[in-house]
């Protein structure tokens, strides 16, 4: 893979530094802009933009390191400096005393704001300390960026506050003020349960939304190549990207790539499902060259060593299984846990019955051994292996409905009344926790996941795969799983899992997975709007107004997917000249809305209106 | 364009008769499925599905029509029958008396079943009559599907009803009924205010909402071709593609090809946005051509006529062009007349002002001759000229948002409160009424948009364009779109207005134009099952079905698009053997989950769960 290929135009790396941790370089990009031109001959700057950059190292054109050398350890020497670990006999970290684990939640509980938690706090904000700044020195009284906007409201004594009000009542000229109050402007979060959005991330926040269980930071101390993300309610959605060969395709080298693929379009954490031979390699050339936490479904590669034989599987396979990818260094595992024996009988009932890979194979164990999910009766000793390593636990939704027939039904709720068991035993053992969730489910049955998941795994992040609003568009299942992700995760889901077109067809390739993580982003993305995430309407507002004023480049670059953005409007207007022109091809040079309305406010400034 | 190119797979064109107009022929596409195969070698008859079909005669393989010669007229001897109509010197159709004018609305509210109504009845049920009798024989105190579902769940005293159970109580072997009552499973609607989705459609019941003026059926006396079909909240909710060439594109060849295309795929409605040369023409080749109502803005027109000069703009052009279109037979028509001049000075305030090319053509107007909006000052000659030929009215939302920031603002919502105004003023002439919307929209502001469309416009139909939730994904905004347009119609938003990937980006192509519609189907259908359509998830039901038991031919056949369906498969699994294999390119041969769950299902059968 050409390096070349995965720079986004007009946009550099930049790295801001801790306060806490003075040595942190927390990376992000930041996209250049045009001046503004206007048609009388001024000009006006227009800041960069700061985006979320989930690359690491490899989104840096100054970073030339090779996948075979792997990416630098950044977190290694935090990790070491806490000086609770050991090396075990091959070299990997592990827990020096389980009473006190290594785990980011055992910090927060003890008070520790670590290095990981500065990091993601300045990483959430994306630098807008200023644009925070300016509304709370109005309101200093607000705790929060939505009470701030409602002192705002009641001040205005209007249901529809408008910036270029504000911006008269403090006295400044009316155009420069505009537009920098509507770069700043963000609608009033729904009020939603759970919805505890700050106006700006502090690492003591970070660090109580983890001790509370609301969020966490998957981040093995054996993976020290990983920059810290979080993933809870409280912070922007994020999503994640399933790469992996299987018995019938792919090799080491693909999966790799596919790896700087996703994460290039903004994966936030990759789950590595590989099935098919050489499973602990591929994963170790992914784990060393990810700057993104990973993600495993433990249980596959048990199999693998049973040669597929779901009746040889034993719970001394799986732990040895577990401790391996532990050691590896695995963020978090997919543990398909609290699928209960009597719960199999209701799901021979559902129109597609157990669709989860992992749920079909605990429960065909459970029946041929007639016996309780050994997943289930082991759950301290696969806890104390988790908090030794610092491993998060997805606890997996095994009988998550496969149609929208079976959303809702008896077994899949059965199974997430026993993740929220599992979850608060998990969190006594000082392991991160989030639960995984659908799967299918029609618009009008996800808020009920969402409020029972709430309730009954107290508020530990949800994890969903989805979930498709439909069932009846293979071939655009991105697209199904978009408009139910994005209504979920608006609700408070934490994190989405993609689900690209090929989807119930066949394997993704470069074009899905590209197609599929921007797809997902957006749903994410359309989520922190509505759940006012603090930064999150700062890129809408500077692509809007880089639309308003015809600057077509940073119209591009300011979008998910530049490169589509560009290659479409060159479709139409491949000339270059089109990119300053003040239309667009759908409705020529002399029938321009935009340009009507700029004729409009240059009436306005000259008092005609 | 070859017609071959346009036939589903493994469908067939039906026609069912009405009862009160025996001679009505409703059309509608039936998919056949395969037998399902038991593992003991037992086979099962799967029922055929119908689907809503709106591709007129051009979808039907024994019609051999030509573009040149039109479609067939349809409704000329139902709209002759009634009396009420003569021809003018040119031979359109024009109502003989205003006090009692030949729309839909009027006869609505004089008691009339036309067969226009009888007609979309049927279209609605896509033959449900079995499906509904048999929960109703169950229930026959029920008034509606939702009211017999929850007496269904009181009856089994859990929140969670699962056809299994209920087959059980009736005494049935557990396999055969159980699939039976999957087939007919709906989930409950969540109650939303306005949806008053009825268990099974009556002519009398589209008699009363169009007479209520919460639907309409768009249909010219002009424009006989087409083939009734209804807007309306507790209906289907349906989708519009916009065709049209501009100044810079196209020609008319191609825009027939693109209705055509267009209609294949799903459009309900088509709007000729049409601004260059020769629109009459082209509107004309359209018209004859269209088994789907045609729309328009005769507001583009009228500037041709004016040669693009916005000042020179007046009613007596306007009044001419409104005269013409509905006299070639135009099916209803968007009027920017709700946009005040009072409103436009808020506009400059805005992120993006005006991005609505009607909004801004009046907007200019009325600045350039400081005068109040002609189109409002002349609503009731404008009404009297609609009602004459059964044109109807979607009102025009000039100020929609072009952008989050703008959303929900002050402009959007006079302009609205103006709509309502305008919509009653026009229902008291007989004319049928919708309301455009939005624009772009975060999903937090959508419930208000909708709120206050149903209480101020009397919940009149709402169209709107997406809404889109984003501002930042150039390219992928039919995604962007789909997102907030599964939101708004789930909230009973009557009609979407497709955007494709290439908004604000270029023109569409075809490609794009499949992709469009076919994701504004699946958005629309996701609020289908939310709102509760009784017919809406049988398709999920049956596809679902057919992946459960690996029939690769029906879940290609039974989805939205299923040449991408299959060719998404084929790259994976070429072969056909691959078709009738028990496992997908996802799992591989020996780890397929759908396989172990018949596996348990057997079990189950024989005792062993």
């Amino acid at each position: 893979m050409n390096t070349a290929d995965l720079q986004y135009p007009g946009s550099h790396r930049i790295y801001i530094p801790g306060k806490l941790y003075p040595e942190l370089r927390v990376a992000m990009r930041e996209v250049m802009q045009e001046d503004t031109l206007f048609p009388d001959g001024r000009t006006e700057t227009n800041a960069p933009v700061r985006l979320y950059d989930c690359s690491g190292p490899w989104g840096d054109p100054e970073f030339h390191g090779r996948e075979e050398d792997g990416l630098p350890r950044l977190r290694a020497p935090w990790i070491a400096a806490r000086g609770d670990i050991e090396s075990d006999a091959d070299g990997a970290l592990r827990a020096c005393d389980l009473a006190q684990p290594p785990t980011q939640r055992a910090y927060a509980r003890r008070g520790i704001i670590t290095p990981e938690m500065e990091y993601v706090a300045i990483r959430e904000n994306l630098g807008r300390e200023a644009a925070f700044k300016s509304i709370f020195d109005r309101f200093p009284s607000a705790k929060s960026r939505p009470e701030a906007a409602q002192q705002l409201l009641d001040e205005l004594g209007t249901g529809m506050p408008r910036p270029s009000e504000l911006a008269a009542q403090e006295g400044f000229s009316h155009h420069s003020l505009l537009r920098r109050a509507d770069l700043n402007y963000q609608h009033p979060a729904e009020p939603r349960p759970g919805n505890r959005m700050p106006a700006y991330f502090t690492p003591e926040f970070v660090r109580d939304e983890i001790a509370a269980g609301r969020a966490l930071i998957p981040a093995n101390i054996n993976h020290p190549e990983a920059e810290p993300m979080i993933i809870g309610r409280n912070f922007l959605c994020k999503i994640n990207a399933n790469i992996g060969n299987s018995a019938i395709s792919s090799g080491i080298a693909e999966e790799v790539e596919k790896l700087r693929w996703a994460i290039h379009w903004g994966a936030d954490t990759v789950m590595d499902l590989s099935t098919g031979k050489d499973i602990h390699r591929t994963r170790e050339w992914i784990l060393r060259n990810s700057p993104v936490p990973i993600g495993t479904v433990p249980l596959y590669q048990s199999l693998e060593k049973c040669s597929g034989m779901v009746e040889h599987l034993s719970w001394p396979i799986f732990r040895d299984t577990l401790i391996e990818q532990a050691r590896q260094g695995v963020d978090y595992v997919t543990i398909h846990a609290a699928l209960l024996r009597s719960f199999v009988p209701h799901t021979a009932r559902r129109a597609t019955g157990i669709v989860s890979r992992g749920g079909s194979i605990i429960a065909k164990w459970m029946m041929l051994n007639s016996r309780e999910n050994f997943l289930y009766e082991r759950w301290d000793d696969i806890c104390d292996i988790l908090a030794t390593y610092d491993v998060g636990i997805s606890i997996g939704d095994g009988l998550r409905p496969g149609s929208i027939a079976d959303a809702n039904d008896y077994a899949q709720l059965a199974e997430l009344e026993v993740q929220g068991e599992l979850t608060r035993r998990a969190w006594d053992k000082g392991v991160q926790v989030m639960n995984e969730g659908p799967g299918h489910v029609p618009l009008q049955l996800i808020p009920e996941n969402m409020r029972k998941q709430l309730e009954w795994c107290a508020e530990a992040p949800f994890y969903t795969l989805g979930p498709l609003a439909s069932d009846i568009a293979p071939g655009y299942d991105h697209i199904t799983g978009a408009i139910g992700g994005a209504a979920i995760a608006q609700r408070g889901c934490a994190m989405l899992c993609y689900v690209t077109r090929k989807e119930h067809l066949g394997l993704p390739d470069r074009e899905d997975v590209r197609e599929g993580v921007v797809t997902y982003k957006l749903a994410a993305h359309a989520a922190d709007l509505a759940k006012g995430h603090p930064a999150a309407q700062l890129r809408d507002n500077a692509l809007a107004k880089a639309r308003f004023e015809f600057r077509w480049e940073d119209q591009f670059n300011l979008s998910l997917d530049p490169h589509r953005a560009r290659a479409y409007h060159d479709l139409t207007l491949p000339h270059s000249s089109a990119k300053k022109a003040h239309f667009c091809s759908m409705c020529g040079p002399n029938f321009c809305a935009m340009k009507l309305t700029q004729d409009l406010r240059e009436a306005e400034q000259r008092g005609e209106l």
